[in-house]
């Protein structure tokens, strides 16, 4: 099976009374002598050709990426020049990718960047939000300040669309909306990267302000695909692509933070994945040295479930290898503790997963 | 159909293997052109006959009912003359059945509840917790404060376990076991209100450390039913789920908290429903005046649907009206916004939902 034999047309929002088919059940949820819960999902390994090597699913169904496909975002940014004639650090470079928790060392990169490209916090529209690592949230409050958009975990992303419009000579103001210069570019990034016309498939606005579009889970394992394999691709895009996935597999505390599975799971991978989770079950990644991508979406949107299914794909292909999965065994199938401490039920994937 | 006629020797534990069937399309999570995500759940609306009288999905599989019956639980305290004894007021009697948010007022009420039975925060054994409130965690924090187990969401239903050890003249440590008289005392009652012989039903450990156990939906449904119509229960239970729902009715703040959905939906209901959220995607309801016990359990365990199927719920059956969904608008249906405050998407009940 190829992409290209898969209907294209479909538009979720022209049926919006139909009952989509169920995903089949992948993750279970225990507790005690039970499974409490359990989330289905869909999930598609492609290699950059376009072949399906692994399904489940549907893997046709339009969804959005959300933060999943940040690697392929800061591609505008490498390919067109701005990264270099801005000095983005290696470091700054994993933060364009990351969905960050907030922590000192990532607020004051964001910081430092913003200011060498003579922006500040203020020109960053994303919000502000609390750091999602506790221990930083409790120092940040106990110190009495309150958190700004530096905080927020798309900073990074950010700095890296301010960069672009920087380069770019456009206004910065407004540089989240569609029609913005930086996600126009984007926006061609992603329609090369996919192999779609994206100019009317179904969009939305993300948490962080900027646009989403609406992908078959299939495409956007392609372009998983084809940012560790892009040799069809400009010669400028392979650059930024080798340039991305090394940044990433060099400072992968900077694309997610202290006891995140992201960082936990690329400090053993190194270069070999490139793996990112988004809002709302999302969970993609690239595996350069097989010439692969993933991507999957968890049909209720859960994170829990779709952090599970990505650590049993890296063990299914081996790229955790026995050793590895046993050293992050509580992070590719999670305990459930109690606020005691007590491990009362776990996460794991369900007897039935095909894969 | 009536709950008798259901088989009652299911046993999830025992077909490890086997897919439960999926449960409907209830719940639907748009952004923008797209349904972006689903729910999938089971509910059952039973009279205190246990008659069913509406369901949707699988009522019969066992589920963790975990906080969204902790007003059945209150019954053991005020059933044996604890309450009464110790002079346990309104509204700590509501935050014995209570998921509060952690607010002050929360835990200075139980503090004092504490003092009065001669224990203190350090006799309860369901550990600290950060306020899911902001601003009073930001506050507590910026205070220099850590939080007690007094901010704990459950402190209220441990402190009505402390005064029922005290009024039992047992020893109080422990009381969170399964073993311990007072949780023993729960399970009697469990088992008077649901019709079901619970002695090897299938068990865990909540989040707070008491004991979880397996029970059909339709049989909490029915216990749920019985609360508000307890005719076939002895008299003095009959006189504590008065009492209780009197409570709650009286003091639905203490129950969740600000801008919660319990505490905002009861506030307009007043006695005619007692609704309680649970973990894992799990919501129970009584409707006194119709003689009706609710129950939800959404299959991937998220708590958004639950509420958005209790509120589809109550204005199906006429207990919020149209002015009072109106006016509950953006609770019942929440619009989705990002981070800068902008409405993105929505949570609604999907158009194939069967009331």
């Amino acid at each position: 099976m190829t992409l290209e034999s898969l209907p294209s047309d479909r538009d979720a929002a022209s049926e919006p009374g139909a009952a989509p088919p169920a995903n089949p059940l992948l993750v279970e949820v225990t507790r005690g002598a039970m499974v409490e819960s359990g989330h289905r999902a869909a999930i598609a390994l492609v290699d950059a050709g376009g072949s399906v090597v692994l399904s489940a699913g549907d893997i046709e169904r339009p969804v959005y990426a959300r933060s999943a496909i940040k690697s392929l975002q800061a591609i505008a940014m490498v390919e067109s020049g701005a990264a270099e004639a801005y000095d983005v650090s290696t470091a700054e470079l994993s933060m364009a990718c990351a969905s960050h928790s907030g922590e000192a060392r990532h607020a004051e990169t964001a910081e430092a960047w913003l200011a060498r490209i003579g922006c500040s916090v203020a020109d960053l529209e994303c919000g502000p939000q609390l750091p999602s690592h506790e221990p930083s949230m409790i120092a940040l409050l106990a110190a009495g300040k309150l958190p700004t958009a530096a905080h927020n975990n798309c900073s990074g992303k950010h700095s890296g669309f301010l960069t672009l419009a920087r380069h770019l000579g456009v206004p910065a103001k407004g540089y989240v909306k569609y029609e913005h210069p930086v996600q126009q570019r984007i926006l061609g990034v992603l329609e090369g990267m996919t192999g779609l016309d994206l100019g009317a498939a179904p969009r939305g606005v993300d948490g962080c302000g900027i646009p989403v579009i609406g992908m078959p889970l299939g495409n956007i394992a392609l372009a998983m695909a084809r940012l560790g394999a892009p040799d069809d691709q400009p010669e400028t895009r392979q650059a930024a692509c080798a340039r991305i996935r090394a940044a990433v597999a060099q400072e992968p505390f900077m694309v997610a933070g202290s006891g995140r599975f992201d960082t936990l799971v690329m400090e053993k991978t190194g270069a070999k994945a490139l793996i990112k989770t988004g809002a709302e079950g999302v969970y993609c990644a690239s595996f350069p040295e097989l010439g692969l991508g993933a991507a999957i979406k968890v049909d209720d949107g859960a994170g829990r479930a779709a952090e599970v299914l990505m650590g049993r794909l890296l063990c299914h292909l081996d790229i955790l290898s026995e050793d590895d999965a046993a050293a992050l065994g509580g992070v590719l199938t999670p305990l459930i503790h109690n606020r005691a401490g007590l491990a009362v039920g776990e996460l794991r994937p369900a007897e039935r997963i095909p894969f």
